[in-house]
């Protein structure tokens, strides 16, 4: 049974398991642990004393396999049991026949776990970072799997203890990164989306930039060995902080906990009532206690006390890593479903309100606040959201207003006009049906206001509109924004860089994405790649734009995979007013832009120390702007997108 | 006119090519240019002063090009003349005004190159390590770009100096590797075909191994200064052993040698008969002698020193660098053609005949030799040629011989019928229409002959042939050969990589090829990677083969990129007798087999000190062998070819 209720939560976190030992009843194997409280087992499929080379060959072989399909019910195999391959499989020993048999063994056991439709596999750990016939063998299964996934074990944490024990390639080093492991395994099977991986937790934890890694990798469980729980003041397993805080990460990652090991407290039956949970009540009809019962309790409990899901996080949690193009809104028309999730946002036009307070208090002195009237232009209104706050703005401040509404979507400006008239706007607002481009305005404004910025900020040619609309602008008059910069910060993200390769082309590789980041790893902190100034009085005025931007990995990272890049805004709206989705200053509780995402065509890995040297070009043609960007350091990549010939926003 | 004649030779690297100022009379140029020796300028197309930026706009603004495209004859233009853009271009300056013109007046000239359909523009050198932005820019043209080559200059040598004066990203290193400012620029531009380039020789020369690099690259010019060459004993230009071997190299890679510079040595006119060359009588008539005269008379006497091509090279020219799928006579049937060829191979049979010699002699002693009758069989005997070795064999050692030739082809049969009694061998030798693996033999054989070996050993299936044949060979019967080994090594080979990604497809990455290797550096000696011994009597028969190679650059090769690995095999065929292709012990004039090719998807780059590691498997299912490779260090790359989805030899 689930963990427990968490409003909005519907993910696989939600499920605990239990690794088992071999056992041929495989029906009550299962029986026992789910009367226990587990949601499934990891359960080995085969007896471990079986070697394909001991057998004698003739036709009344058969697989020493853990019961036949037929003791459980399919449903039963696919929704309750993983299965385990077996632990002494090394592929890539010294010993050739051990090797051979390894190979047979794996290919059996998992065509067997295929054969009774598992969801997933456990494979064991490899036993160092030299494991490429193992990874050979495996890609060579993936090949031709059908939707199993399988999971590798790979220990969180290595100690320095195996890395002496030789079970390592580099005993000198002393440390052993075992997210190499992981990385080598997965890039010799080339990213492939069956391949995810089994963390083992043990008591001891690397650094939390280590740790961070994992999240933009396809974990799918996390095997809490007994051993790392420390004990309570009543005698009752529970885990350190750290160990919590893990943990919370793994649920909020849709990663599944299972629990792994011999029980290693001894709990008095007598103290049962005082556990923080609701499962106690299952043992009182007289089966006995699954002896890892206190620990799934626990485990339980956790998950329990988590915050539960924002309203907003709920709204957005089928957005989750889901890439979507950015819009064009100057090529193509908005929908009126897009205008009404965005006009929704109120904490963006209430921002928008303050700055134009701000604007018009500055323009205009309170002794003159009746005799001045202010001429602002919304340029690209809408269905009049922008006009509403600025009118709002007037009213707050006691300004006198003249409002031209400039949009060039006929479809939005029939709302407008409707609007106008709906609040009795008509003497204050001029709706004007005109790209701002080309509008031959009847006077020159004091403020225009616009909302024209993307996920990157310049990404959906708020530059050259404003360059365009420039020109109604008096010499004096204020922009709002007035500037905006976009960020970029390196992450690994396997998911979307798998979704980005599933498309198999290079289009999708040279393109970038509006997504709602959730399964990231963000490796660095964010740095300015362009900025843009409104009004522009350069005397060269030119919207192209070039940055090279070097990233330092913390070194306690270890070595790390960089997928692409997550890319934000942030805008100065008017003054200290300001505006934007960049992490370690989005404005809160605003809803209406997610992340952007540039990814790369072949993921750069970088190692502890090695800086991270990234090209961003912003190229102007006559009918379109696209950007560009490449690595250089370590190693040079490609240069993306050539001419914008993958991605573009047409002007 | 050409530097001289070699026969055989028909290569660009006859033309020598001199470097010239800008000046607005194109016509006289060439024509000075031409009749003082040389067969094509490298000139500035525009004069060098023009700054786009200070162009004052309107319509009356035309190009400062170097005369009109009616100056000369297309035909002129194209053969004659190598565009050189303007040197003063630096498009990663920090300067933006600098680098907007730069990039305007790059793309400019190579706009008036194309229209004038030169056949190649040479571009500036990057000034460092840092030029990105320039390759982002050459890249964008190369998308658009006509049949025109670019040849990047690169200097060979970058002394300490320029590091010191900043011009470049790594002054404390001291030392600058100026291929990794070619490996940058052509990683940004992935491997462009039409991206080459022009290596600047000065006095100073890197190690052989740095220079040895650049023979797997695009080298198409090699620009000699004149302060490279020495002084000999009559005041005359020479250039030192090292850079006449350089020299060489360039000649036997088709690359062309450009004259550059001021001449720097003063000849007196009196001395003008000695010199050891046949341009001497081009300026009896008066015609003022061309100032580079002396350099380009000692370029064209290097070249017309070397050595003819042999007869065999000149044969196999037309095969350089060319990539062919290996055969596969299991399945297919030869050809009399490939038939013809292959047993032109006098080398390859000579040693056939020593081997078979050498085993008659140990099976029967000399008083026996009229006694007793050896059984020898050869199997897949084509149209016979091992048969004669092996009759030829026995005359020379006076043994008495039954001969059984069996072959699976059964156009061969005919052949080998006929020659049987052509040649009146009806009492020794029985032919046999038949596959060796099925056939149901009458005797058994003390020795066994066969020629089933591919590039790379094993390729064409020989391990399975043989231990299909091994049933009807006596217990201490002799299979001649005895045993075969494969080789790799790593190789620099930008013209096979872009010929296999040209393509466009995963397919032709996993394939191995067939190829006269020319245009390539090898990185570091060949490596064992799987042996065959026959008859094996080994318990566990098994030709599934893994092996883990490591190769170590020789650390003043400095950085070096990894386009795939070169395969070859040595043979025993018996004792001491061998026969095979592995460079460092190749049977001389011997032309049955090209190397093999394996290529990588994403070439690999090794910086100095860092190792290769390499993984090789030969793999066998019901039907087919293949064979699957990775590269796990330094970084690691998808295993190639899984369950030979891409390549295969059938059995």
């Amino acid at each position: 049974m689930p963990l427990g209720q968490r409003p909005g939560d519907k993910s696989d976190s939600r499920f605990c398991g239990v690794e088992t030992e071999f056992d041929d009843d495989m029906a009550q194997v299962l029986a026992l642990n789910i009367s226990g409280g587990f949601d499934f087992i990891v359960s080995p499929l085969m007896d471990p004393t079986y070697r394909p080379s001991l057998v004698t060959s003739g036709s009344e072989a058969v697989l020493p396999c853990a019961g036949s399909d037929l003791v459980l019910s399919p449903s039963q195999w696919s929704s309750h049991v993983v299965g385990k391959i077996s632990s002494w499989i090394d592929l890539d020993s010294e010993d050739e026949v051990l090797r051979m048999d390894s190979e047979i063994a794996l290919k059996q056991e998992i065509a067997w776990a295929s054969h009774l439709s598992l969801q997933a596999c456990l494979l064991p750990s490899p036993r160092g970072a030299s494991c490429a016939n193992y990874a050979r063998c495996v890609n060579q299964i993936l090949q031709g799997l059908n939707n199993m996934q399988l999971w590798l074990r790979i220990p969180l944490e290595k100690t320095d203890d195996d890395a002496m024990n030789g079970n390592s390639d580099h005993p000198s080093e002393g440390h052993v990164d075992s997210w190499e492991w992981w990385n080598s395994f997965r890039l010799l099977c080339e990213h492939h989306s069956q391949l995810s991986i089994a963390l083992d937790v043990w008591s001891s934890l690397p650094s939390g930039n280590s740790l961070g890694r994992w999240f933009g990798e396809p974990v799918r469980a996390a095997i809490v060995h007994t051993n790392a729980f420390l004990t309570n003041a009543r005698g009752y397993p529970c885990l350190s902080k750290r160990h919590q805080k893990l943990l919370e990460g793994f649920f909020h990652h849709s990663i599944q906990i299972v629990v792994c090991g011999k029980p290693v407290h001894n709990i008095s039956p007598g103290s049962l009532e005082s556990m923080p949970t609701s499962h106690n009540d299952n043992h009182v009809d007289g089966i006995s206690r699954h002896p890892l019962r206190s620990y799934l309790d626990y485990v339980g409990y956790l998950y329990q006390r988590m915050d539960p899901l924002p309203e907003q996080e709920r709204f957005e949690l089928g957005y989750r890593d889901f890439l979507q193009s950015p819009l064009q809104p100057l090529m193509d028309n908005l929908e009126a479903q897009t205008y009404e999730t965005f006009e929704r946002d109120t904490v963006k036009y209430s921002q928008y309100q303050r700055a134009v307070c701000k604007a018009l208090m500055d323009r205009v002195p309170d002794e003159q606040a009746s005799s001045i009237t202010t001429v602002l232009m919304v340029v690209g209104a809408g269905r009049g959201p922008l006009v509403r706050a600025s009118l709002q703005a007037a009213e707050e401040t006691g300004r006198k207003l003249k409002v031209y509404a400039v949009e060039k979507n006929p479809n939005a400006v029939v709302t407008l006009h409707s609007l106008v008239k709906l609040e009795g706007w008509e003497n204050i607002v001029t709706v004007v049906s005109s790209d701002m481009r080309c509008w031959d305005a009847p006077a020159r404004a004091d403020i225009l206001v616009s909302e024209l910025l993307g996920s990157f900020g310049d990404n959906e040619l708020s530059p050259e509109c404003l360059d365009g609309a420039q020109r109604f602008l008096k010499e004096d008059g204020i922009s709002i924004p007035s500037s905006y910069t976009s960020f970029i910060q390196p992450v690994t993200a396997s998911k979307l860089y798998n979704d980005v390769k599933s498309h198999k082309d290079l289009v999708h590789f040279e393109t970038a994405y509006v997504v709602k980041l959730h399964s990231v790893a963000k490796l660095a902190p964010s740095q300015p790649v362009f900025t843009f100034t409104h009004p522009n009085h350069s005397a060269q005025k030119s919207n192209q734009r070039y940055k090279k931007l070097r990233f330092e990995i913390p070194s306690d990272t270890g070595s790390a995979m960089v997928h692409g890049f997550a890319g934000y805004f942030d805008a100065t709206l008017y003054k200290d007013v300001h505006l934007g989705i960049e992490p370690s200053m989005a404005t809160p509780n605003m809803f209406s832009w997610f992340a952007i995402f540039f990814p790369l065509r072949k993921p750069v890995c970088i190692n502890p120390g090695s800086p991270l040297e990234v090209h961003f070009w912003r190229c102007c043609g006559s009918t379109k702007v696209w950007y560009e960007w490449s690595v250089t350091s370590p190693c040079s990549t490609p240069i993306h997108n050539s001419n914008g010939r993958s991605y573009w926003v047409g002007l």
